[in-house]
């Protein structure tokens, strides 16, 4: 394909929205034709973002759905969960391909929304049409979705991280222990003394003890990886750094398998991903090294003295974790390189 | 003196608020009898602080003036400005002693207080005999003073590392430009996107230009210092650290004074304030030295390139620029060792 | 007792080291005679730290074991591990109490200090007599004893969030999984680039996997905890922050406990411990609230859907993770209020 | 045209050499053909950097100048001032086009470089062939370079700032202060407890002061802006975040100018600069908006109650401050359109 694509980016103002107005503006297949905004409508792009995206200087509009509609080609939703499908169920039905970055569409099953989010799911039939948007597991269903639901942050660090080991059944999957530690852009652009910087800085703790909100999108996706039912104890941290994310996976051992043999079975189960690089085993993550791009590190660790597997995978949070995604989704589904303005 | 003063803290769940409870909770002659709050109203200081002020657990009270009036004898406001007079008028009137860390009582000149704060003064006769609560300057009037007005943090800074240069005429004053940088925490406990972690981190920027609201503060003192009239440039930046502040003046010298006579008129200045240590002319002030402590380094400079004079600061806004000193002016308001309670 | 313990520090220029200047220079027990350092000799304590310890203000000396040994009864030793040793044999021959915060002496098998340390123990004799400086657990063991091991940060913090879910069978040993974060000061006064600011901000990795030098100490304690062997996973990560230590223990219910009973026996486990406050049920550690402090927040979840107990802590890696668990010690040993210079 | 340069980035591995990979390595015209470093030779870019170069993973080499000459035709040298003229002088007489980010080639006066640099200039006859690497400044000359010197971090924002003032005379250039904050990679990829991440953060200090390297090349450029030979106060101060430069000038007004008078002149003076974006009168520059970008921020206030012009720039102190800025200067140099592979 020579052309470009029509793109609208619905929510453009918080960060991820940001993060997707940065990446898309030097994308070479993607006209951006429409940014919208409720609170910073009349802004344009380097007002909102500074100098970031010079070449593309947009202004903010406040539109409904019906507004953006005709405006482009292909939506991506940066939206708070339930706004979502507000601007989705008419998206689809005038048959724009959509890519939500919210939660909306992620779980299959709307009894599990239901009991995480409080809510009733607002559209249940969309959830059997909905893809979910990591290319790495999805990549056939992707390249005809409609319905495009981005995974949530610590929900792809966590599954990258563990897939290669329950595909091979290198673990017992009834004894994961996650624990993942991010940036306070996770967060979202927040008012709030919480998040506010004399109190986050230098600071750390724990949070959303024992339920998160991506404990049911994680087991579901590790459920259809080892082919069993798989329920996880997950505990997120917030650490005084504004992205990056960093996850931390215990489980024991299926059998007693060696390092060299672990180390093996992730290196090829991701050989063909560009963006999952496995770390070989003299090195471990950091989150640094992939700040600002769509890269997941990953590493494995095979502890022969207490028979556990530990695995790691480091992402940015507003990256890999959520607007990068997007876009490497948004190629495998139009047919470019996966890699089309990632690098 | 061998015993305790009864001591309340109006508006303890600031960050100046709290600072004032860590020191008072230790300082061998108070007896704290009461902290309010409106927001925090039935916490306890352990629940606010964490284990920070284990000896002292009272319980945080919503009262008013008259209401507070009678639980102590000494008190401190840690108020916003205008809500401090509320307290100060009746306390006053009681025969308490008040410790004003707000900025209501600092100018002498009621014009300059509307023309900075966009209000009139609501008590302008109490300005006639508020004492401003910087010991080094005015030690002897705080010795019986009623009313203590306790400086801002930009002005301690400022005139601490100018009050030699004045005294001692080493400089033109006409020629006198200020650039200080505080940590976030100087903006008190926010919530506001603009304060939030994620703005704020790995991020720098000047505010309040042309004027900020100490600069009548520094010109006053300034010009009582120099014996004329005063106008300074005065910028203050916002920089990514929670507490520390550092001030940088410059200003013409008056002769070709060299280092050595300037750094001996310093250090004679200061000989005898514990709270104000000249750093030796081979070091320059840094805020970790001094953070969580009543101290402000000093240094200066002769620059005979140029014929200007460099005059440096380093303090804990929340210490030397707030609640320390305000204990410190306490102290010698009631004959105690300087020092007490805060070494 | 009324009078003061002379007491030297060893290896006073550390961040470990200058903790204890900074809490043994206000100790109304302590009369510091004498603090040592390689690096920094011939600098007083106030060109060290600034002005944060005015009160006492010594010359720093490289006095090595036979020149220090008269100058004091009571010797802090904040040494590298092994240099430790050198120092602690003479002065116990010569009959002074030493508080050892090195890890030469925490572990009582010689073996595995050899395999974690990569070293024969120097002094394998000693490891019988000395008592592991944790008050919480050791404290009768503390009033007697002349050669105190201070524990390391990380096992602090594991061995208090786990000590009442062991005393009490709550959890299976067996499957217990450690996860802590640290901040930089936990690696010493370094010099290299992996410790850079520009390396170590806006980033975050795990570490020492999967084998840390804590692992045998944090085994040793945990199993006499249980009254059985424990073999953990433990995994350490670097997060950008100076100070501060936070760490999650998952592992599986024995039964299947309530919320409600495991608070109840964590909450009168540590009832008459005034430095390990329980949090309750609806609040989790975060590190800020016990920076500088002896305490070490921990909080208990049972989460019934994962049949899995969390317990966190919370402290200071300086803190009760090494000088104000020394000085802890120290009051246990001499018979003072346990909190004494602590709060 | 069309076709690529051959280019060499030499000293790929400070924190400049790598700004400039990841630069280069998207760049459409650039083909990098080499890539050294003496540390670092046997690395790969990817494990460099981590994924963020992906496009481009080269091995670094240890080459010396005789070795890279041949491969490739222009040179950017990111290496320590001195080591940078052992590889311009024989690059430059096998007719390559070197553009170099040290202080070599910037001064003018040999003398001047000997005053401040503390050694004679290794080969003096070189600064009459540099063209100062400021497009803004010197487009013209820029584009037949032979040997570009890139400006410092500290000039470039200082420059900027100040230009369209000593331009059209908007301030007395006799009184010109400059405070400058810089984040910590400015020192470099740095060992050493001073630049240790326990050490700079949460604190922030003055230095180099009154003399830093930087001042005789500001000089140098303000006096050929304005004319007539400029002397400055200059003061640098390190702040805890990465990258991002602020610089605030402060001057006496020549006349008594207005805002609206002087926010015009910078405007028009910067109206065809991509790089340098005036902000409007009620914005003020911040470090944030501009990093990793080619920007410069700049905004202008007259305060008319002190007669004092007060300038402002904030930029990437590895962006515009050196890397990007390099790329500018190369898109100049060889015809591009100027923002190529900086958007």
């Amino acid at each position: 394909m020579t052309g470009k694509q029509k793109v609208a980016v619905v929510g453009a103002s918080g960060y991820t929205g940001e993060e997707l107005l940065r990446v898309l503006a030097r994308h070479p297949r993607v006209e951006l034709t429409a940014v919208t905004s409720r609170q910073y409508a009349g802004q344009t792009i380097n007002q909102l973002l500074g100098a970031q995206a010079l070449a593309v200087n947009l202004t903010l509009e406040n539109l409904d759905p019906a507004s953006v509609s005709g405006r482009a080609e292909v939506f991506f939703l940066a939206l708070p969960h339930g706004v979502a499908t507000e601007y989705a169920v008419p998206l689809l039905k005038a048959g724009k391909v959509v890519i939500d970055l919210s939660a909306d569409f992620r779980l299959k099953n709307a009894g599990k929304y239901q009991e995480y989010y409080q809510e009733d799911h607002p559209a249940p039939l969309l959830l059997k049409e909905s893809v979910y948007g990591l290319p790495e597991l999805y990549r056939e269903a992707l390249k005809n979705a409609q319905l495009i639901a981005c995974p949530g942050c610590y929900p792809t660090g966590t599954i990258l991280a563990l897939a290669p080991a329950l595909r091979y059944k290198l673990i017992r999957p009834e004894t994961i222990i996650v624990n993942s530690l991010s940036g306070v852009s996770g967060a979202g652009k927040q008012a709030g003394v919480l998040y506010s910087f004399s109190e986050r800085d230098e600071n750390m703790m724990p949070y959303s003890v024992p339920r998160h909100r991506h404990i049911p999108e994680i087991e579901q996706e590790l459920s259809n990886l080892g082919g069993e039912a798989v329920a996880i104890s997950f505990t997120p941290h917030l650490v005084p750094l504004v992205r990056g994310m960093l996850t931390t996976v215990v489980a024991e051992l299926s059998r007693p398998h060696k390092q060299e043999e672990v180390q093996k079975i992730y290196e090829e189960f991701y050989h063909h991903e560009p963006f999952v690089p496995v770390l070989p085993s003299d090195r471990l993550p950091e989150t640094k090294r992939v700040l600002r791009t769509n890269a997941c590190e990953v590493a494995v660790r095979a502890d022969s003295r207490t028979g556990r597997l530990l695995m790691f995978s480091a992402q940015d949070n507003l990256g890999k974790g959520a607007a990068t995604q997007a876009v490497q989704a948004f190629n495998v589904r139009f047919g470019y390189a996966e890699a089309t303005g990632l690098l």
